[in-house]
């Protein structure tokens, strides 16, 4: 291999296109079509969960206990952030836009993230409490959306849930990892959870638009067994209770917001906006 | 595949033994010895180049100008994170410390990364300049490392300069749309590459480390000029000039830092500073 053999005349914005259309057509099995102004909705609401977690757990690169476990959250929110990629793409080609301006140019309002996604990284336990909800769910929910009579969808749920598996066994061995350590571990766990609890009830919530969807949705409700049925076995083998009392109102399917997520958006979306249409 | 089928008596220790174990084997061809001390203080010199790059990468998933590019460069991120952890685990088999131990319990004066690697994020232009110099002149060093008679050195070289060669890929990718895209972008180009062109000779810059390494290592002088090869054939292309003038005195190799570093460090070291040898 020559040290100088490199293509300057490749193009950049000839190669993202080529790629958006390889994986358009790999999502859809060939067949690709606009989805209807419902299921972009509910491609958001999926998307912008993933895309607000992902870019939470990047800031986790270099940062956490060991290096190994920088690589194993850089990697699952680089997983997310994929997942992301294909949700807000579809969404976007009902009325045009991209997935970047889906992800940079709607304002706080517009984003359908649950309040879950939104919550902080805190410390280590509390990105891990927060990672095992948010993965024990979204393993529930693309192993049935995966059934979608909505050929993207059920491609996109396909290709995200091997992911998913592996995020979700990361945080129960973490989780088991903190709850079976120290003294301090145990009690910061124990806090972690406690803290996100409340927020998961709304992942759960049905909502007129899976009602108008169908069969091309899931019903959130119906996820919520697989979801107990999981979280009581690992609670046991880790020897945690789960926390009773207070559940959110929440509301980020209908546009209301965690007040964190203000300030991620802003970190998020001020080099787009400050140069928007380009690069610059 | 049934939604509850989790393995929860992993334990997550053991995988990570078994893990480096592996690795360890796999990259000194299963005869991996421990390294000299100049052995080891080279291949931290290495480590921390990677490292420190690798942290600053982090901070742009999901804050890039496009989300393709967010997950371009997480990854190129985590690949030079996974170079930095192969590297430290290496330098420490000597004295006995694991490559957590080298990363999060150093101070400032015994990090050994050039002031290059060390310089900030600053716009998206600034990244792409330092990536741009930093990968040019790691495909060289991988390139010319392959060769080493350490068979460990030469073993991460080889499986390092494949990821580096798509990094100086990419980022020759975006110099070249930057330098011919708006006014706006070209400006910002050039100012660029003029910030980071100071730090540029310290990489080249031989020592009595590497001479007292014999065919172990590489002169960084020797590299010169096949990195100011690439650099012509790109800045023709991209209607680019090399800047002239001034050369920092730098020093990183002897723990003389950037002003930078102090920063970086306190946020990579403090959640296992706080809590020393354990998660918690």
């Amino acid at each position: 291999m020559s040290a100088h053999d490199i293509d300057v005349h490749g193009d950049v914005h000839g190669d993202v296109t080529v790629e958006a259309l390889r994986l358009s057509d790999e999502l859809a099995g060939g067949t690709a079509k606009a989805p209807s102004a419902d299921i972009a909705e509910y491609a958001l609401w999926l998307g912008d969960d993933a895309l607000i977690l992902a870019q939470q757990l990047g800031a986790w690169i270099s940062r956490a206990p060991e290096l190994e476990e920088d690589v194993a959250l850089g990697n699952i929110g680089l997983d997310l952030l994929g997942h992301a990629r294909s949700l807000l793409r579809y969404a976007g080609s009902w009325d045009g836009r991209s997935e970047d301006d889906l992800a940079y140019f709607r304002d706080e309002p517009e984003f359908r993230s649950a309040w879950l996604f939104e919550q902080p990284n805190g410390d280590f336990a509390q990105t891990i409490a927060r990672q095992f909800v948010a993965s024990a769910y979204l393993f529930e929910l693309y192993s049935a959306l995966r059934h979608s009579t909505d050929p993207t969808l059920a491609a996109i749920a396909e290709k995200s849930l091997k992911e998913v598996d592996y995020h979700r066994d990361h945080s129960v061995q973490w989780l088991l990892r903190l709850a079976g350590g120290t003294e301090e571990s145990r009690t910061r766990i124990i806090r972690a959870v406690g803290d996100v609890w409340p927020f998961v009830d709304e992942l759960f919530r049905d909502e007129e638009l899976i009602d108008r969807l169908g069969t091309a949705a899931v019903r959130p409700s119906t996820l919520r067994a697989g979801f107990d049925a999981v979280v009581d076995t690992v609670f046991a083998e880790a020897e945690l209770t789960v926390p009773a009392g207070f559940s959110s109102s929440a509301g980020g399917r209908h546009g209301s917001h965690f007040t964190e997520l203000g300030h991620l958006l802003a970190e998020m979306q001020v080099l787009a906006r400050r140069h928007p249409g380009a690069t610059w």
